[in-house]
């Protein structure tokens, strides 16, 4: 497809493309009750909007389970513990399989010892960090969670990339729904400039260096540089490389320097929080604290006419859109599909 | 003094600033003891260069005091407990003192049970964050902190400030010292934009809007508008708005928004997190995992001459000469403070 071509859109039914996965996962060796959650996690994040970690990476998933870098066989297991801390590995497994199993463990230890951390070692991509947020929160649970991944962003001053751009995932529960902040630590995530670049937009605030050393909005320069611009200039940057620190230490497994020696991303490390807030002694007047806070938040006056929304919000009305009319897909990306 | 005159600085030495603070402190109703922790942690923030959050700091510290804002005679208290959860009441004490104990307490809980959370309700501006950072990490501890704060931060999209610029700090033990990050959630905070204008200094990147609503580096034009930027736009906006929710819901305090309703910034909302990582499985390679991180790191190739460095690489050189020459201050911020 080239660059500068509209691509072509179709709509695809939910049930059809969680069908449509289930199938191609379990043609690929995975059981069918992983199979089927696995389909549901990327249907969900593609009715959710986040096509990037949705359908329009599901052929790349499965290059990975065909070239070995996922094994769909295996699952995480626990190695380690001390107190409400634990340590998984993933043995590479599939990358949201193990993180919707530690999500769901972490939740579990937060219901004994009010928190709960799951640290897990050599897994592969969770695909979306906001499904375990939106996960944890509908269960009643705050959920902190992140993972490192490969170098591909740039410190602040500096040309090479040494930081990976590691998401962090932060979810509370909100009315029958979440509040679920869910960002990665470059102003925008490699999915995103490869969305915009798709769609042939510029970025709507500087996103990166092109190859001159000039902080550019198009997403073509930045791929070419590879200089992304870590969000907030240093404090992105920082957050980035603590968050590395973190989640290499917790877990016992690789950094993104480990990571980036490997011929794919794969082997990574995350974390997993959870805490129960059901036992807290303000537990009761919890809801209505969120609603205040968000009540208030919506108050803010506007500098345009758009209306300010909270991490999440917007997704709701996409969610309800797209499981009404079917989740809008690039032909090309549902004709690649549909040949795997 | 006016904007454009250079201020005239002197050098006073550690031990000076240290008893200075500490005789102003117990004139003011702070108890021996009390006073000498509280000018310990004023005196090291400024040694440490965060002169904003502490020497500067001082008098509007002492105001709060002669104002009731703060409680001299008043110490946090446990009021409940759910597992490694603690919720504390800190009775608008001073909130560097309220601030250590809480880290303190999250350190003792985290020894037992792996990981310790104290929230801590009603406490005052805990000056410098990282203070807390650099506690835990000496003492070998991982911790994670934040603090809300009075609304100073419009969202991303809005005129009217409703977010707390709510600083979060992450930190790690690294050789005898720490990797220590301390952001706000503001590209600067109203103290650094304080510290460039007293200085006559423009702000390395974008810090807010004008009252035109264009992006400035002008810091004197950010304090007019009060329409200070989110670091990395919508990211940090959003990590703010999520930082006071934790913060108000875990401790059953005030939000940014309860806190703004105040005559000043008091009654203010933290959660304190230390991860007892010595009893971990893979302790005993933690420490060559992050020196793998920060070799891999300052490999960095930077954009100009200057080197990459991690975040409170810098604090030790500058801690090393301010404690040798003295440290650094305003001679009419010195005057102010011994006419206290």
């Amino acid at each position: 497809m080239s660059k500068k071509e509209t691509p072509e859109f179709i709509r695809v039914p939910l049930a059809a493309m969680e069908s449509q996965f289930h199938h191609i996962l379990m043609q690929h060796g995975f059981a069918d009750g992983k199979a089927k959650i696995c389909a549901g996690i990327f249907t969900s994040n593609s009715v959710d909007g986040v096509y990037t970690h949705g359908v329009n990476r599901f052929p790349r998933f499965i290059k990975y389970v065909q070239d070995g870098h996922i094994n769909p066989a295996n699952q995480a297991i626990c190695s380690s513990r001390v107190g409400c801390i634990e340590q998984w590995d993933g043995q590479i497994g599939p990358g949201p399989l193990n993180a919707l199993q530690c999500t769901d463990r972490a939740m579990e230890i937060a219901t004994i010892h009010g928190m709960g951390c799951v640290a897990l070692a050599n897994t592969n991509h969770w695909m979306r960090g906001g499904t375990y947020g939106w996960r944890a929160a509908h269960k009643g649970f705050v959920f902190i969670g992140w993972t490192n991944t490969t170098a591909n962003m740039p410190t602040w001053g500096a040309v090479s990339s040494k930081l990976g751009n590691n998401p962090l995932v932060i979810a509370v529960p909100f009315q029958q729904e979440a509040i679920v902040l869910d960002m990665a630590m470059s102003q925008f995530s490699y999915g995103a400039l490869e969305f915009y670049e798709m769609k042939n937009q510029q970025l709507p605030v500087p996103g990166g260096f092109s190859t001159d050393g000039i902080l550019t909005t198009d997403p073509g320069e930045i791929s070419k540089s590879q200089r992304i611009l870590p969000t907030g200039y240093w404090k992105g940057a920082g957050l980035s490389l603590l968050l590395d620190i973190l989640a290499t230490i917790l877990s016992g497994g690789l950094s993104v320097e480990g990571i980036s020696q490997q011929k794919a991303e794969c082997n990574v490390s995350q974390v997993f929080i959870a805490i129960n807030i059901s036992k807290l002694a303000n537990y009761r007047t919890i809801a209505s604290a969120i609603q205040g806070i968000i009540d208030d938040y919506h108050q803010s006056v506007p500098d345009k006419s758009a209306k300010v929304v909270y991490p999440g919000e917007k997704v709701l009305d996409l969610r309800a859109e797209n499981t009404t009319k079917g989740i809008p897909v690039m032909k090309a990306v549902w004709d690649e599909i549909q040949a795997l």
